[in-house]
């Protein structure tokens, strides 16, 4: 069994190898600031090329930020999780500049199903949306068994 | 009073200033098919920047094109309307080379809030994601009175 | 195969199992009004213990409408079908004496899973509430074989 | 302005002044632990008559009870405050003689409106559900100023 240390150690390792594929993610220069089992943390930064003719960033760029973050938390665990349904509440706007920190956390997991609650906050520590993802959880490993690191096997 | 087909000229005026600031939009390759006064169709391809490792479409990504959907249809009687919360159910992936349809339907809608179901659907008319948006409405026009058609008025 | 009316006549078979067994649903005052395969209709009184003290029911009664009217729905291809999870958005509140209609469409439906929109509405037409439920799908009948009118056999 | 300490007796007074008129709440035996302001824990158990033919609790009664909890965590501030939308996931059933725990927290407030995370749990400390829930406030109290105890003002 892996100890409580390796499974940060593992929860980082999920989340690079889920990232190194994500294009989307790269492309809106969302950044991974921490992953743990079951939370992660990751920032973006409202663009030009985000924002409306008001400078008000489009909603699915927000979505899409919490919807990393939440898929960054559901693999956390080296097993294949993916989004079933999402839902996300605006409380602010969001506007060109604002750094955007997104925070994801399990509420609760089973064996086939998790459910994370992700904050999004602006660099004013104000709540710009509130999202709830529910995941859906294969029995099968993220990262294959010679991925992992061979001194703790 | 505009007259029925008045009402179909003015909600595509609207599209288009909604989307003539909406770069997101543009970026995404999303084309409005058809809006009429609380109903709209737009489509998006799922190209290569779109998906992760596995070639399947990044959730945010359909949101998107959902969310803009619903944007449409929300602002299609001439008042600004915001979206304050959305919620989406994922029935099938979304692969490279896709052709999305994303078709909003307004449920309802009184003098400050309304609700939208989009039905994204693939090109073998397969549904993707159902989405529900909820708008609230300021009264105030998206067009400014100067900018409607003067034969209307 | 079944012929097209006899799935009708399944439909309502799987409505009067489900209803069988339904305390709750009874308790409310709740009446199927018509199940066809993937729709519902049913109504509900809203009754003095249903509303608080300005007279305006309690979300959870015309939650539990809903979620009633779209598990007929869900259920009625003889298969069992359980919420996963729902949503509901109100527009107007319900008040006492008020007669709420609910209609369950089902949008989509795959070999596991299921999406569902239901509309609540009052005794004028306007609409009280949207809801959309998320099901999960057990390859296992809800009549058991025997339970099947032998002559569609 | 009130101090800290009486902002905690204000919450729970405006929970007491809810939950006289709740009619609903007291019929299904949903029994008030804590309100803080922003926080609202209350309990419910899985009576016979809220399950259906196989002993599990019908999805619109633990609804009810996470509603009831996201209710009285919103009007803690002594501001009148209902609810909007509301998002409900199931973990795991909740079953006949289950004591049910819901704890609501606040997840942001602005002037107009709230976003509210409710987590049930059972008796077992296992998540039955996690609800979301959308508040729409109006500047109006809750308790009208003669209500308040005189030493405070």
């Amino acid at each position: 069994m892996l100890k409580p240390v390796d499974k940060n150690v593992l929860a980082q390792q999920c989340a690079e190898a889920l990232f190194r594929h994500d294009r989307v993610s790269a492309d809106l220069g969302i950044c991974i600031v921490e992953v743990t089992p079951g939370h992660a943390t990751a920032t973006m930064e409202v663009r030009n090329d985000m924002v409306n003719g008001f400078d008000i960033c489009h909603g699915g760029m927000i979505f899409s930020l919490a919807d990393s973050t939440f898929a960054l938390a559901a693999n956390s665990h080296n097993l294949v999780a993916y989004a079933m349904g999402c839902h996300i509440e605006y409380l602010r706007p969001a506007l060109k500049g604002d750094k955007l920190t997104a925070q994801a956390t399990e509420m609760s997991r089973t064996r086939h199903t998790g459910s994370y609650v992700v904050s999004v906050i602006n660099q004013h520590e104000k709540t710009v949306a509130v999202f709830h993802g529910r995941s859906s959880t294969r029995e099968e490993p993220l990262i294959p068994k010679q991925g992992l690191p061979e001194s703790h096997e």
